[in-house]
């Protein structure tokens, strides 16, 4: 039996999860995909995930690829899945790619979006998906500040001291700050890939303009700074969502 | 200090908690609220709770109140209870309202909506707030259907054995089935009161009309009936939710 490359599009309600990636005695979204699928084929596989969204951290279309020496039908396996797995995380698609394909290092853009609700009471149907932050936030504003990340810029100032990568260059393909209802802002951002804690500094930072403390002005002063402790505070987990992956080629064989 | 009477309407997730109604060991949303106001003004007090949802039951504006010999103005009340509860229940309103008012005996409407996911893959955003119910359902067939229980009829055929109230009787404004969108349906039901279980037996018996496995004129026949084993099924209480409570009077004094 030829092995295969098989691709996940998963999504998931971050709120009880401490995180994507698998870690000791700690109770992840890896950890229990891979269990499942383990439980499945009756080997150990390795779940290659696109995102390591962090803690309380949510996605709508994460991706992953696994190799499988198992001739189980892709159908099946995304029933088999999400029947071993909890209502707070669900496969959407199982696909068969090509053996080169990789879910990390093949994503040529990612997405996401970050939701604050405003309204001075919280709402029970949407406290699990958003930022509680109660006060007027001047969306426009933020999304004027937002403009300036457009392009390809060293985004040093807005990663967080974790992250270990040597080059913090990244390229935003859009920004945009939105109120789409009454008492909700968002901001949709997708790049070609993201710092650790980036949308959230990034969030953060423009919460301090929404709110006035810091002008329209400042966003770009802080990008040119490249430094760590120029931006505004690290916005919650909470109202984070990995919205989707793209890749340059078709994953469909 | 003269005793005053506060009503409030409260908004819940009711996923994780045993119902409305206090219990011995059991974790429900009265017992909550309850210590909240004791905590919050020292006093034992006596929650009156318009309806006793049952466990997983949800609400957006469930009504209740409370006397209390305590001259913290109400904004304050609403602050520090919320303050004092769990993101998944709060308090919306807080308002004094004249000392006959009863938020039991003197509601004269109810309305509950019932969700269903028909999709295949379970989505994670909505799997709190709705039943999970794979499979087309014909909602034009529900809704014709529904239309016969519109009106004062005796509804024993769709109360649960544990209701031990003596009339069945009640009188139903509307009952219509939609579908808000793709793979969605709703039934937005209004009465005077409901029996226990009514609403969920009432969405079990259109789901067996919805997938054809009964006709239409069934529903005349099992209400005609008065009999608890003509009903379908009992749909699960994950998809229902209390929508709101109207009072005859104004109760804002």
């Amino acid at each position: 039996m030829a092995e295969r490359n098989i691709k996940l599009t998963i999504s998931y309600d971050g709120t009880r999860y401490h995180g994507w990636q698998r870690q000791r005695n700690a109770d992840t979204i890896e950890q229990r995909i891979t269990d499942a699928l383990q439980d499945l084929t009756g080997w150990q596989v390795e779940l290659r995930g696109s995102s390591r969204t962090d803690a309380g951290v949510h996605a709508l279309h994460q991706v992953a690829n696994v190799h499988l020496d198992s001739p189980i039908p892709t159908s099946r396996i995304k029933q088999a899945l999400n029947h071993r797995l909890p209502d707070d995380i669900t496969i959407l698609e199982v696909v068969e790619v090509p053996m080169e394909f990789d879910a990390v290092t093949d994503a040529v853009r990612k997405q996401y979006r970050y939701t604050i609700f405003t309204g001075s009471t919280r709402q029970v149907m949407q406290v699990r998906f958003s930022w509680h932050r109660p006060g007027k936030l001047d969306a426009a504003a933020m999304n004027t500040a937002a403009q300036c990340l457009v392009g390809t810029h060293d985004f040093k100032s807005f990663a967080s001291a974790a992250d270990r990568r040597q080059c913090s260059v990244r390229t935003i393909s859009f920004c945009s700050v939105v109120e789409p209802q009454a008492d909700t802002l968002q901001m949709d951002i997708e790049a070609d890939g993201f710092l650790y804690n980036m949308v959230r500094n990034i969030m953060g930072t423009l919460v301090e303009i929404g709110r006035g403390r810091w002008p329209v002005e400042k966003m770009a002063e802080i990008l040119a700074a490249c430094d760590r402790t120029a931006a505004g505070p690290l916005a919650p987990a909470c109202g984070l969502c990995l919205m989707k992956i793209d890749y340059e080629t078709e994953t469909r064989p």
